[in-house]
């Protein structure tokens, strides 16, 4: 489903529709063509009025490629991650791929599900069309800009998360599961295999202000660089937290049930000496003073006072 | 065992066989020259008829090269590896080591086993002539890019065994057994083996477009460096994973038996109250009013009742 | 709430307070304006009067920043940070965040708190005219320096906490919690995300001793990369001890209960064999010699050597 | 002990004996001179009649130096090293350490003790005289292509000591001991603290054709970079596997021990209804009905039953 | 207290004292003034006579520099550690820093303590005018090696103490303390936090020839820094195998522990059936046939048969 953004010399900017308009725009005009959900004909329609090379075409059918930055003669093409957290328990990471066409004068972006960070700045450059005409590389910031920092409410979701698992680990309460913390892990390692590409993409788009940024533009693709390095950052630091949390997760819970087994044996321990002075009295031999009231005081005494004694001893030690 | 694929200036594809046929092309011609099951005498013709280097041809007889790119005079020399999956249990992953001189008009690729992915090439190209007037460096392109997507289905594979493994270690149905996940970090490391120097042979071929490859035939060759650095990403994060597949693992069968443990604890422990009651009244003291029926319908209570606390307490402090 | 430092051609130093001193500083003279607890208008008029891109205009208004150093046309733009530490148990590390634009005649500097270094260099140029003229680069050091400085006092006060951390697990007098580690490796997390970048930063002005940093002011410069790398340094090999602590405490957590367990099933099994004597004279058959003396006294006497012995065997194999 | 190596420009190959041939071979002439065994005065008179520098002299009196490539002025100072397993199992892997000075029409290797891959070379030249022609570098690519290959064999008995390991860890059969692992531990430590500053050696050899070595055998050293590296990776890889090894292996032992205490623990458990059982039945109640044959006949049969259904119960649940 | 060693033009080495010939020596001359225990009065007399950077003398006041080189216009300035074990508990491992100034035709070094190796070099030198004569940089190479080379004692020491470590984990003598291990942890932390910026100084003194180090001397100080990596990769493998030996000791330790418990579990076992066995005839049941000789046989029978066999058992199953 092709839409198309379109500003002319005369700054007024035009939302067209149809497949007539896809392709490079006239002269002294700008077009941002956005393709939603593509299919084979629109892919073949792009490769068509644009040339693309059939590399970059065949790339836009699987959306499962990593982040990455290729120069082409007459565009460059990137491949940018967004992420959104869904419901779903399985895979609770959705991934928004995004790839992006950036030429002289158009921006061609294609991808499979509405992007919100895309919709917005679509919305917002409908009414300004002063920010279009700084040129197709600033549109081109917009959209990854967006699309970066769409990244953020996750980490603030995974870091309220990991906390969460951290000071329940902690406090002992039981309220985690291993697969919590699987899930967790499994995420980081998730977003970790984007951020590293995606980093070296944005490093490229600062550094290449000559070519196809304009220097002006150059100094936001930095500015971007800039974000996705902090997103690395609190990555790897979240990634060792996490790791911690699993080995004390791991340790409190065998902890936990050997603490029970302890309890178990101090009241085992505790009726072993009331076992022998019964046993001891429970015996046949006709020389034992079974008559004997003292005698049987005495036993009746020790059967309370060891166990208080065991007891009082147990937790002077701090046994329990 | 040779066959040659060569097409001449009319664009006219011919499969020759024969050794006859072995050796440079004719001006104007190219051919892919393709050795399966080499011997000794083959490699000593391919050394005279194209003059290739006594430790390339040294290198053709030992199928235990790592991945490179030498760069010699007239040709240059690439090693690269497949992988398949075997049933044989001992050692599942079978490389497919292919090793490759690519002149200026002629391809050589030298195998140990029949390729199912190079083969692909082969009818394909026999009946495209057009793809091979690209130049051999294209055709080199579309053997090593078939080589390393038949990674991809190897990929498929152990990624569903490691998610096998890690839900059967955190569901704890113990349908794992520690062998398997040795197995599986045991191909990793083998597929990181080989994927490290994969990598900087492909990163190689992807920029150096003068000289040996075309420099849009590079612009293939970077893709399938792409590809190469997302299945080298894979292999990390899964190594990640597993790791911590395994200390899970190992967690979980001590703590299965621990809590078994905790379990006949708990059971002495119920039963050793119980002891001390019969043991106290098992005792020969006169002075004990053995015939008070009072007392015994105590005892009875107590066998009954102490048990029933005991178990109603640890229910509640969840011990069980 | 701005305050500016101004220092003539005549070497006067003047303290000017109020918004219509903001901005550039006239012919030879050099101005260090302070900006602490910015809101939305002073960031604006900071954007008018010295032309500020809109990019660091936005930095300065979200104090979350990494360390940075980014270049513009006219200035120099530096995020750097300092640590203090609180009482607070929930956060302990508060980050000191410093925004500085350096210019060829003027220093900025915004902060959302007061912070102490800043404060004591601000005093001391107020007194020493001679350092402010040696330029605007050598009042950025003199502020940078103190900010990196006090890190220092920090650094000793959590190496005194890790080492009392350790004592305590080596000697396992329990005085650890398994909160205490954990708020130590993320303090040192915290750390270390910081100085990374911050490290980068330094290195950058340590070496662009053209352009915007003075050759001469440089040296000092690198003189704080030398501080950070120290810094740096003694993060790593802290958390390096910190992780053994980890592994330390864990383990000794464990082994405490063993031992607790070891000595319980001692006591345990020192009493089985007077159950087996007691229980052996407590049967009831006619032809056992309840009536002997003798056996009585080889009874008593097994119930007292027996228990001796196996508690001598255990001390001597070291069991206890 | 000296030997020397000359060919002359007539091609004919001469072992010369005696200190009074050791110097720079005459005009025309190449010679090898290889000195075993070193002492004081040899070393003094290579320093005589060469001008080695006196650093070099030193290292040669020392054999414990790290690998390494030193140019000097007039000559190339070469440290590699080889490895040869023994039978001592205090010690199991000697270092052939092996210096050698290539200079312009010379080779000096000087080492402590034979190392056969040497003899083999030596012997092979002493037959081919077209082989030294070749050059003095190609000579020295032969003797150090020697050392590094003797590392294969070596390598393979370390990889069948470690897959005997793992599959004993696998198969439980306790024919493992905690120092066969630590021993193999400390075999792969040394090899990879060689490994390292060898194969940068190796590389720079590879690179610098011009200088000290020819571009034809820089192709030569290239292969044997290769070599080097992919060792490199095995020792990488097989550290990994017997990390995992060892864990597996702590792990097992520890949990055969719970296994053992499982069993008893369910021994215990299954007796201990049946204490009660004879303990209720041992009380002195005359209230009892101890003439009861109907009970009697009870008791026994729940002293069977009690316990064959613990029995089949823990069976069931798989606890044994 | 300074004091200066002087060589004149005619090769006349002469010891000088007082603080009036510090300074830069007349035309001709070369001069090592070396000062121990520096006091502030020495550092202002250094800085005014030299007109040493600030900076530097600051560091010269504050004995806890990481190694580094810094280069003013004048001279070289350069931090290197030396250690030296001492027998205090409490932080058993002693820096000696030293730093060093390196001008045209003089060194200054400055040191809190006096340093062995230092001082046995001014004893040579004192005797030796020639060695001077080769200028100040070879004396810089003499202090600075004869400070490295006190590692290897201190090496020595720590590899003695490491294989101590292993040895007494490996036989299971408990010779080894908890702390034992983490002292040397330390140590290693300590001397890696040293070793890799001397690595890094020694790099660049072999490198950079020209300026303040000839060429000849160059060679020398590569000498050096092949000695640091030696260290540093000594120390890496060191760790490695440390690490082992914790993980060992720790498993051990916990090992022992069980080890006693199964036993002693053992021993409850094999008495479980006995309390039984007496608990059987201990019953009132008057139906029991209590005078039945042959059952009292069995009876004695079964409580010596039982445990036998059980013991055998065991044997057979090695539990014990």
């Amino acid at each position: 489903m092709f839409r198309i953004l379109e500003i002319g010399p005369d700054g007024l900017v035009q939302v067209l529709e149809g497949t007539e308009h896809v392709g490079p725009p006239p002269e002294g005009f700008i077009r941002w063509i956005d393709l939603e959900k593509q299919c084979e004909a629109d892919l073949t329609l792009l490769a068509e009025r644009f040339k693309f090379h059939p590399l970059t075409i065949e790339d836009c059918s699987h959306f499962d490629q990593r982040p990455k930055m290729e120069e082409y003669s007459d565009y460059l093409f990137l491949v940018t991650h967004g992420f959104r957290l869904t419901n779903a328990t399985s895979d609770p990471l959705e991934t928004l791929e995004l790839h992006t066409f950036l030429g002289e004068h158009y921006l061609v972006t294609v991808h499979a599900e509405p992007i919100p960070a895309l919709e917005a700045v679509w919305n917002r450059l409908k009414g300004e069309g002063a920010l279009i005409r700084r040129g197709v590389d600033f549109v081109c910031y917009l959209v990854t800009d967006a699309v970066v920092d769409s990244f953020f409410p996750l980490l603030d979701d995974i870091a309220v998360q990991v906390e969460e698992v951290e000071d329940h680990v902690l406090d002992g309460s039981g309220h985690v599961e291993l697969s919590d913390i699987f899930r967790l892990k499994r995420l980081l390692v998730q977003l970790r295999k984007v951020l590293s590409p995606q980093r070296d993409v944005f490093a490229l788009l600062a550094k290449r202000g000559e070519g196809w940024i304009d220097q002006r533009t150059a100094v936001y693709f930095r500015d971007v660089y800039d974000h996705v390095l902090r997103i690395h950052e609190w990555v790897e630091g979240t990634r060792d937290l996490l790791g911690n949390a699993l080995d004390a997760f791991l340790w409190s819970a065998s902890q936990r049930t050997n603490e029970i087994m302890k309890r178990l044996t101090l009241l085992s321990a505790i009726f072993m000496p009331l076992t022998f002075i019964t046993g001891f009295w429970g015996q046949n031999f006709e020389g034992l003073p079974f008559e004997s009231d003292g005698l049987m005081i005495a036993m009746l005494a020790s059967c309370a006072v060891v166990p208080a004694a065991m007891v009082y001893f147990f937790m002077k030690s701090k046994w329990f």
